[in-house]
Order: structure tokens, then C-alpha cells, then sequence
């Protein structure tokens, strides 16, 4: 991140989270209480935003001082709204295919998997307010530019989206190396479909596999390891496209 | 790499290469003739090894001196030749896939392509003998150790490879993103496949193009770029397991 994409102090970061800026992080001083503090908390909270409370020697070495105990990073590219995207493709008459990530938190797997769904015309990407890879420069890179063209829906639970997604008739699709799994290539992704992807080591949540609609896996020859998470998000990706071409 | 992997003078490295070890390169010195000179490309040429000279400062640096104007690295794995392989995998009954790499000089993608051919049960990954990434802690580690287990045949020219691969009864299947290439689930995999992919930025190389027997590309549904490579080679495993499952 560089330091263009920094603010910081009371009013410039309150109004820069009120003027709906994509905020990608702000950082709050430790010990700071009172009216600020509130604020703060209240307009994070309110825009889905993360907030992490750090020692003030923090934000001095990010700012060279005057940050009154607040920073934000914004980000590089704009947060949608998922409850705005999803109507706006039924709209267009088109079968929505989303990619939602649990727990990815390294930035190259980030940007290598906006690519991919880029290539694949992923409608949109959704990630989960904390415990996502930054949409920084590395991420840009990683994404070969994609991450400024696809979709990116930052949602604050992962539990209420998968919820949504249902009840607006978009089956969720998660992947597990279970012996519950389907293979992919089993499951039907002509249907709207969110493909909902586990971090490599913790896989997704266990809670939202039981919420899916589907558990698949990609087959493997061998009992190695397995897949990359971005190659394995691109192959589930391929077999969306595949199954909606023939 | 390594200090380990580092073997320097004449005789350690001429003995190196006569004993079989798998040798990733070596430096010779700029100017230095004779019998050095002659022994050392005469050995390099006919193990495939490759073969860079550099002054003599560079071999300083890496040894401290006393390098006699030759120093070697051997690979963290041993290669294999194809010409034992390819007869293995007839007589285990099993219908060769194999992976051939033209000029992936990313060794994180190497890496990463590895770890995908391992958990497809690709028999073997061929890459040439020069333009190729090396295999290195780097490339071990973005395989997630996949390298050691995998079969890495190099060779000392791919366009005769895909000659022994064709006379054997193998198909060359490329990828190229042109008009000519039909889509990549139109391909039959269930027949003995090389899968030849090219780098992101030049492509499969004309010539090896006009071997091939057949020339796929993955689809996509927007015009963005491509694929990442080593997505790309996950796609086309996929797809190859895919077809000799269902």
C-alpha cells in the first residue's frame, strides 16, 4: 500500500467512511476513549469496515505524526454492495455465477483468483470483512489488472450472505475434501451458483459447509495434498463455464 | 539454492556429471580454453546439462575461489529420461498424461504447475533443457513438495520430444489462445496425452504449435488476458481426469 492511498485523523477519516470511500482497514490508537472512539467504532461498524486497535507508535511510523489516533487505508478498488449486485444481473437476464471466499488471506492467491473469475465472468467476488487478503498493489499485480475489473462485494458475515444468497435463489456450491464431496463436475452450475472456497489450511468454515447447498471436490489421482486454492477456484470456475457452453 | 547444492573445480564437477548427478547448470569462465574449456562442453552437451559463461567475479562470488574457472549446481531433483519413462508407464497398463513446459521461466508457476501435475497423477513433467525455471527451494516450496514426487524428464530439445513422444503413440495436445484452437473439453484426453503448455507471455512456440496434434484453448467469457499459466495447466488436468472418470 503506499501512501497515497493513506488518511488519517479525526475528521478526514470520518468523512472519508461517510462519503462511502472504500475503506480498506483503519487502524484505531490503543487507549484513546471519548466521542472519537465511539464515532469511530459506530461508523466502522456501520460500513462493514475492519477496525484494528493499535499502539500509537504505530500510527506515528505510518504517518510521521498528526493522526490524532486514527488511520485508514483506503483501497484500490471500489467494495459493491452485494444486495445491488445480485438484483442488477437477474436483470441483465443473466445466470448469476459468484465466487466467495472464506479465510484467503494471502494476497497472491487473492489476486490470482480475481483473475481467474475475471476470465471465467464471475459476476461478482465477495470476501468477508476480517480474515480477507488486502485489495492492495501486490493483489493488483497477482490479478494481472483483474482485481480493477471484477466485482469485489465485501460482506460482513459470510453466515447471513450465504442466507442471502439463498433466498434469492443462488445455491451455494462450497468445496471440501471430505468424503461427503460430490466430484464437481456432479454438482449443476447451469443453476446461479456461488462457488464458496476454503483458505488451503483451514478450508471452509464448518458452519457454512453445513449451510451449502452442495460439498464438492475436485478429483485427484493421487492422495497428495492437493490443488492450489487459486488453481482449484479456477478449475471450479472451468466447469461452471464448461457445463454452461455444452 | 543452496551452498550445499554448490559443487566447484574441475574435477568435482567433470566427476559430477560423469557419475549421473542431476546437475541443474553450470558457469564456466569467460575465457579460459584447452582442456577445460573442451571437457566441460563436450560433458554439458551430452548430459543436456546447460551451460553458461560468466566472469570469473561471478564464480568468485559464489565460491570464495578456488573454483579453477567451473562451478555446478546440482538440482534438488534427480531428472529422469523420458525414453525410460514412457516404456514404464506402458508396462504399468496405465494411458500416459503427461505435462511438457515451453519456456516457463517463472519458478513459482513451475512450482505451482507441479504440485497440480502430482495431485492429477501426471507421469512425468517435461521441460527443456534451457528457458526452463530452475528446480529450486523456491520452486520445491511453491509445490508444496510436490517436486520430489514428481517425474521431471528434461530434455535437450523439445521438438524432438514431440517427435518420440508422437512415434509412441502419444498425443500432443497444446494450448493456444488463437482461432484454430477448439475449445479444451472438445480435446480427447482419454487417449495417451502430453499436455504442452507455453508462457504467458510468448505462447507455445510456432513450430511446436504446428506438431501438435491438436491445438485447445480454455474458454473464457470476457476478453480479459488469460488464464494464469499454472490455473491454466490445473484446467487442463482437470479436464483430462475429468474425462477418464466419467
Amino acid at each position: 500500500m503506499t501512501d497515497s492511498n493513506l488518511i488519517y485523523g479525526h475528521h478526514p477519516v470520518t468523512e472519508a467512511i461517510r462519503a462511502g470511500k472504500a475503506v480498506e482497514k483503519v487502524y484505531f490508537q490503543q487507549g484513546v476513549r471519548g466521542d472519537l472512539e465511539k464515532e469511530v467504532r459506530h461508523l466502522t461498524k456501520e460500513y462493514g469496515i475492519p477496525l484494528q486497535v493499535v499502539p500509537r507508535e504505530k500510527l506515528n511510523k505510518m504517518t510521521k505524526g498528526a493522526h490524532q489516533g486514527v488511520v485508514a487505508y483506503l483501497a484500490l478498488v471500489e467494495f459493491l454492495s452485494l444486495e445491488d449486485v445480485l438484483p442488477f444481473i437477474f436483470e441483465q437476464g443473466e445466470t448469476p455465477l459468484l465466487v466467495m471466499l472464506d479465510g484467503i488471506t494471502d494476497v497472491r492467491n487473492f489476486g490470482a483468483i480475481c483473475r481467474s473469475a475475471e476470465c471465467a465472468g464471475a459476476h461478482a467476488v465477495i470476501i468477508g470483512q476480517s480474515g480477507s487478503a488486502p485489495a492492495n498493489e501486490e493483489a493488483m499485480k497477482a490479478s494481472a489488472g483483474a482485481l480493477a475489473r471484477v466485482r469485489i462485494c465485501r460482506v460482513r458475515s459470510l453466515f447471513s450472505t450465504v442466507e442471502l444468497l439463498q433466498e434469492s435463489g443462488v445455491q451455494v456450491v462450497a468445496t471440501a475434501l471430505s468424503d461427503r464431496s460430490r466430484p464437481v463436475f456432479q454438482a449443476d452450475f447451469t443453476l446461479p451458483t456461488a462457488i464458496l472456497m476454503g483458505s488451503e489450511g483451514e478450508g471452509v468454515h464448518t458452519k457454512l459447509l453445513k449451510m451449502a447447498d452442495e460439498v464438492v471436490k475436485i478429483p485427484q489421482a493421487t492422495d497428495f495434498d492437493s490443488f492450489n486454492v487459486s488453481v482449484a477456484t479456477g478449475i471450479v470456475l472451468y466447469e461452471a463455464m464448461r457445463q454452461r457452453l455444452v
